[in-house]
């Protein structure tokens, strides 16, 4: 994109965005990010400079993140074969540890140290520090994998407090000093419903739910609970989608605001859709007519 | 201005402004606003906007204003007539009270009034508010134009703290109850200077100082004080830039970073002025070769 | 009065106000002001010395203030003629321009003055600022008289909690930049209910409300509101004073505990209210048999 | 006294203490009260009224006190002998047992009890503790008999904060466990100094410094350190009166603003002393030249 | 007891206490020590070690003591003669004077003086400070005996807020000025069911509880509330002990979780039954099932 | 080790610990681990124990951990060939990588979830984490091998703040995004410095500095800085004791009290080291004489 501005119309275009700074000045964001939509740097680096201006200008964010190619990139280069069962990665203590290394130690860390080259503060935790997402077995079957028990807000809101931005890697633990591989948009979940966030946006490789798959511009912007009902049971919601907006109506459940389903390729998607009146994905809320939709 | 940007241009440029963002973060930028440059009313508009837009993102803007043509008008409507001695007015008990009326109770109101409606929370007071501008007579031929004999910064810094954007007419007190006129340009050297402010940005009507006063493009876009010494004495600063560099330079030499004659009539001077590459006017700063310049 | 006590006399007098200070510690006391209770010098510097004296001894003292004469004056001064309907003054854009300034920026910054020429710490403030008072039209043919619709208190406390006197001028404001005169009595009792404040005093420059309008003597020491109830519909309590006494009943009704028309005439009227077991004037309270009377 | 004064006069003089009230808003100020001072019940009663009121206008009160006859009264209860050697009480353990039981225990407690009465909010201390007052044996012959080490303020200093009047007995320890009876003058002086009180006004039963010890009119109202000495000299300081002027040298030593020997005799002398233009005893400061007397 | 252990077995054991600790850290434990629990020397010295090491662990201990025996012995001394009415002292002026002395001026000082000898940091308060605790007679024929109230807790916890360990003396008082005697036990359990405190520790000088009197390996280790009234039905709880019960389940009434009457002549019998598996005495509590006992 | 002692016996030795914990209360204590120390996973659940333990009795304790074997292992693992070059591994870009996920990801979480097993609350975070090491290359032959240039305190410091354990992770970082291999005892020495800290304890598998290295009975117990130099001249000081006993000093010189190389095998070496008259290894100090030994 080669932008031609004038410098006055930067400032004109600055001040457009007044009434949306004002609408989230002091709120908390959760934004969940992973998988693919961290593959591309230089869309990565992008995230990174809207969150630190999200920051700056009074927005509360925490970042949740997963994992994606890495660990299996890891995994393969330690010779350890991936064995899947009912579409999970059945994790034994050897991949449990390699999720934690990568998760806690590669990615959580980068991250970190992106925000910072852009001259945010940040601090990395995991689901174990502080005993923040405390978790157990979902089933003996697929090993470590686990289910959240109950997420404890206090480190998050500490480090909010002294003025950072709170990385949060997705792996639980449990009073035995077990680690598990947590599902990082059910954690992001979680998270944004314990933290009662204003916003749970979950960024992503994809356009966002389409009302014909096949059809990129069939894209839903926006549906409530209800909606999302009948989607699913008309199959128009499938696939790796179904998880997704299962999330994102768990995370209304428990008292989010707004969750969006953004399409992470579109450059500066975050401040779109926090900052000017287009948004890039599917918005669920709990009650369009509530909200006057 | 037609301003045509797509809102992925609008993310970027939002982006764009990071830096500047960064180095005003918690900073006291202390705005001198008044005179002609209060005319116009579009652009009375966009300097609200700015200013709020400026707290928002943690800048900690104080509005310092003067008077203008609505003193005037009002000596005029009740049939006042002005004498001037020296280039000062002469100001009775009577023209004080207009003064004060006008500058504390019109214009101050409607700057705040101004805030409130682009969404900022803003407090107006007076120099006579917590005693803040103390003054003598200057000279008792002028009658009540005041010399500044003290500022007390408490008021400006307790309404910081409250989260309020400060706004100040600057009319001073003595301890026996009289008010003083007090030429605003020198107030607001005398503010940012006790507040040891970043940034002093006086707006005016006017390019700047001006190498050529006949040719608008031979603005001087920064000097430092030995170089103002060197075009006082050749007379190229010269009329009523005479005063509003003294100021400059008062409010370097009492720990102001740096200054701007800003030209006021550039649509969001203020903004291009602190989060852009660009500005409109004249900047005074203490030693260029200090600054590495 | 000519007085003359020894010292001992005078320390015997300070701790046997001792009761009344503990009973006021802490406490809230709007004082409204204004009108003709403002025209004597004299009168004027005791009231100032009496809220000043109060603010030390740990009263949380609010004035409140309207206009009375000055306004008429200015507008006289500039030529412009009153018009009244309804026995309300007619205010066009213009008038209501003067109110603020009058209002706003003289009586409220000379009172101001006088409490720091006293040793108090003061700062005045308007309905505008931190969009206090907030209002709309009462009816369109009055033009800018204002209907209070919302009192917010967060700046009195903020200037309280920072050891100023708040000095408050009614004039109202909505959120599309209009001001309004807002009748002092009814600003005041709107803003003592909104702070629950211990006491609301409104000074006056009359005896209290009379049992016999041409007896002076027949003064009604207190009423409640049942009892204020009767006198109205006896016609006992007549002309100006009928929105006084609503006035009254409306802040006892908002939560404040005891209201006071006070006889601003008498020298130091407020100590003597506050500190001694005399008052001047005619008190409201919700219920007698409740307070024991 | 029979005292007639209206309450338009009690207002009055309220006023007048205005500034007096200002002079010591939120000031340290020592009141040293013991010995004979204390056995008038009347008088008593008011000291307490005063240092209540005291409070309640902002000033922060530390009462120190000794104790008097009730510790030879107790003494002679239980039929133990008084030793003197050099002008002190010879102090056994038994001794020092019953001045602590009588200073900590019964004057303390009795003190708390009247300004609980007066409605003050009091709580009751011992140089024990937080070992707020440390002491050594002054000299093995008189036994428990202390010479004040160190003064730790952090007790006074916390109840201050915690909006108690702090009274102060005065008896020391050590580390091993040792009670000091100390004198009170002294330890009244060294808890000033370390406070670095505005004032140290100690209360006696006596005319102040006569400069003819039979003429009670002779009083000499103020003296510096250059006088005290030259007094010192000619003998007119003598008997009891050196110690106590001693004590308020070295009070302004260690940084007391002034010292003030008080009659406590005069009703409400405190608040003669503080609140209005008369004193009843003499007045120690620094220098008198340096203080413009 | 002569005690072998290597420093790697201190070690081990310290550890041991790792989950007690954590069990009362932050808690309030109200220790009551009086009467005879208080005689042996080095028990005392023991208990305020174990008092010292439970505030520096995280524990907030506040100390409540009665008198004992030497209130007898100084009466004994000035020669009062100790008339007896139901078990009661008849407590006239001169004997609540004595009590009050040698409570807060010699025991409370003693037990403030000890503490700080063994490190900690203890300040001495009587119920008359911070008008503490509030009494009136329990009858006119035993004169100042008191009977409780009301207990104002703020001056215990702003004692706590600034790190000092509270060592209550149990002496009331009204508003008259009157002291009043008030039994310990009784006082200790209002004072911990006013905190709210998790637990009440009764020293005293027996084994608890005994089945059988004459036995005292019968000692009950714990009871609940239901059966302690079938022991006072059968009268195997009887004699002195029956009020000690009685407070233990008034304090459990208002809100102490757990209340113990302890062998105080076990060695550190303190630091036993809160640090270790093991306690020494009786406890009592709500209701075993719900208990889970 | 079989222990018996008797809960008598507990509370003794619980006691003897007093003056030891009062000397450490509220003071820093860094513990640098790892390396060998860590492996047995004994040690390692009693190491965790004795932090808790000290966090709990108010020491701030804060921890600081290298990497040891595990690090070679999943080099090993993922086939990577370990280059060394002066003692030194050559770190290349996949190396640090492989460095951080083992250090920020693995152990750090482990020692986070050993912590908080034990009832601790921890939280772990790098050098990378609010930008806590800075560094920059020590060689550019040495690849990724970092030279500390600042340690900024803050995250540790907001950690201790909020309750927190902090556990570190010895990455760097630079403002280009680079990670560093640090030197878990250079890190260790800089942190202690920075933080002021009353003591560095650096836990190693040895048995502290050996006079004679074949004979284990040989250590020095205590030496100082000029001592140490006399060592390392006379080659006492060898091998891979050398850099330890450098950065004894580095810290030492940045402001650290004491520092210990302490032998980690002795069980609760930690406890011993602090809470008795025991020690295990070898201390240094800056003066011996300065220090009266």
């Amino acid at each position: 994109m080669e932008l031609k501005v004038t410098n006055a119309q930067r400032a004109e275009i600055l001040t457009q965005a007044l009434p949306y700074i004002q609408q989230y000045y002091g709120k908390i964001v959760v934004v969940k990010y992973g998988g693919n939509a961290m593959i591309n740097e230089e869309l990565k680096q992008q995230v990174m400079e809207d969150i630190v201006l999200l920051h700056l200008i009074g927005v509360k964010v925490v970042v949740v993140h997963g994992g994606g190619p890495e660990i299996s990139d890891m995994l393969k280069k330690i010779g350890k074969e991936s064995v899947f069962l009912d579409g999970l990665r059945v994790t034994d203590k050897e991949t449990v540890d390699i999720v934690q290394m990568i998760l806690a130690g590669k990615i959580n860390k980068n991250l970190v140290s992106l925000i910072e080259q852009k001259g945010g503060k940040a601090m990395g935790i995991s689901g174990i520090d502080g005993h923040m997402i405390e978790a157990e077995m979902k089933d003996e079957r697929y090993g470590y994998v686990g289910t959240i028990t109950k997420v404890n807000t206090e480190p998050v809101c500490d480090l909010i407090e002294k003025g950072y931005i709170p990385i949060v890697s997705t792996v639980g633990c449990d009073m035995e000093g077990n680690t598990y591989n947590i599902n990082a948009d059910t954690a992001a979940a979680f998270i944004a419903g314990a933290l009662k966030a204003e916003r749970l946006i979950s960024m992503t490789d994809i356009t966002g739910v389409l009302r014909d798959k096949d059809d990129p511009d069939s894209v839903i912007h926006c549906m409530d609970i209800a909606e999302a009902k009948t989607l699913f049971a008309d199959g128009i919601i499938c696939g790796g989608m179904i998880p997704k907006v299962e999330c994102c109506i768990e995370a209304i459940n428990m008292g989010v605001e707004r969750v969006t389903i953004l399409d992470g390729r579109v450059p500066h998607a975050l401040l779109l859709e926090t900052l000017t009146d287009e948004g890039a994905g599917t918005m669920v809320i709990r009650d369009k007519s509530e909200a006057g939709l």
